[in-house]
């Protein structure tokens, strides 16, 4: 990585962290300060718990988790150890998203409220179900040694298209999400009346679209990639005879085709394309 | 394209077209059936101009505009007329989203609502800003001839980004539109107790998600993208000696790289990647 790009890179980084963080402190100030705080009652305080396990779950730590492989402090670890960390992040924040619909589940139901109306409570459902099976097709894929390298290859574009996706998703899911408690939780001044709380909590949905993008700008840059363990391997058994540095990129895009398993199959595919 | 890639392109666009379609009866069922119908006089039958022209408009033609140099059948247009087109679609586009706002404006002044005091709201401002922005910015780079070749290739990138990104937030504001207009429009039943038009209005807002995602998938597979001019320059008068399907598809990542002008530059500069 040339010191200029890694410095953009580090710049990106530090913009995304740094309104992630800021976010998280948000929607706890709007929890303890502006609500109830936060309790695990059937009331509105185990409500609560809902906005902040999305937000510091479901949507900080699963940009990070799409993101951790870009880390280039990281390039020196296995590729083994890093889809790992990728898995488990991914897997804390698909827990932080259960038990946040469980409180909400708990306090409808406590309340008398009827469950699953909304278009949030829809396209929630369907996100994390469909996050559920990214997760168990992602390990059963990559993690588990028994996949044959022919799908692996072939199954990548579609395992970083559907995990861009659904972490777009699950950010326009929380934008409806605030919405409606904003419309539902204030009176007496009203929404329409902006109270300190509603600018607060517009705040927080700002900061949760520019954090979105700062990660789809991360995941998406190209030139920020782990280096493929292929090229590694070309250049120290191959003396570098070999152009690695134009198939990869080609091969690699929207996806995570740097895994080494796959890459044999990508580099007979492009060689088919070439002909 | 190989035939079956060609059959996979169909299919999707198929899809995207059909479901884009079927959101365009829903909205104008909605407003004309359940709601007070269509008017510019001030009212809640202004009102309803806003759901229409935002997905008639600001995602239905945004999202054909999006994928408007995918469709094979107008590979043998030129470059210059395809970006007419994609920029006419986007300027139709701007232009339904401004009358959309409009009436929303008109309508709140009339019955005394405040106006921009909610999320959706600031971020449905913050996108049809940016929007104009990129329109500008893509006219200026790309439609007039003055722009240096280096700034349009590293331009182009970004152009890609920033247009996904407005795209799906557009979506995603939408959603929080339909979210605040069920609560606020349906009363006796109430949006909690599911009458036929929240389930009705829920399934649009579903179906604007498929038509997201499938407009995402088409312009992010790089086998569906619009020939390079320099690949067939090449395959012309070089015989096909070089090998520009290398080279093409690594640069053009997520990006609409076949610009013409561009391609001299872009090859410069992966030569000096290759050094």
């Amino acid at each position: 990585m040339a010191m200029e790009s890694l410095r953009q890179f580090v710049v990106a980084l530090s913009a995304a962290a740094a309104v992630g963080f800021v976010s998280i402190i948000f929607v706890l100030r709007w929890v303890l300060h502006y609500k109830e705080g936060l309790a695990w009652d059937g009331g509105l305080a185990e409500f609560n718990w809902h906005p902040v396990l999305i937000v510091t779950g479901f949507i900080f730590l699963q940009g990070i988790a799409i993101i951790v492989y870009r880390l280039p402090w990281t390039w020196q670890c296995s590729k083994l150890l890093m889809k790992f960390i990728h898995a488990g992040l991914n897997l804390v924040a698909f827990i932080f998203a259960v038990i946040a619909m469980v409180a909400v589940f708990d306090f409808h139901n406590a309340a008398k409220i009827p469950n699953m109306y909304s278009l949030h409570s829809w396209l929630g459902l369907m996100v994390v179900t469909l996050y559920c099976l990214q997760l168990v097709l992602g390990v059963g894929m990559y993690l588990i040694p028994v996949t044959p390298v022919s799908w692996r290859a072939a199954f990548m574009p579609l395992h970083v298209y559907s995990g861009l996706l659904l972490f777009s998703s699950a950010i326009a899911v929380a934008l409806m999400g605030i919405t409606e408690k904003l419309i539902f939780g204030l009176s007496n001044p009203k929404y329409k009346d902006s109270p300190p709380e509603a600018i607060f909590v517009n705040i927080l949905g700002v900061l949760l679209v520019v954090f979105g993008a700062l990660i789809l700008w991360i995941a998406t840059q190209t030139s920020w990639k782990r280096p493929t363990d292929q090229t590694l391997h070309t250049l120290h058994s191959n003396g570098g005879g070999e152009d690695n540095t134009k198939v990869g990129p080609a091969l690699s895009q929207l996806s995570d085709g740097d895994d080494a398993e796959a890459s044999g199959d990508v580099r007979r595919r492009n060689n088919k394309l070439d002909d």
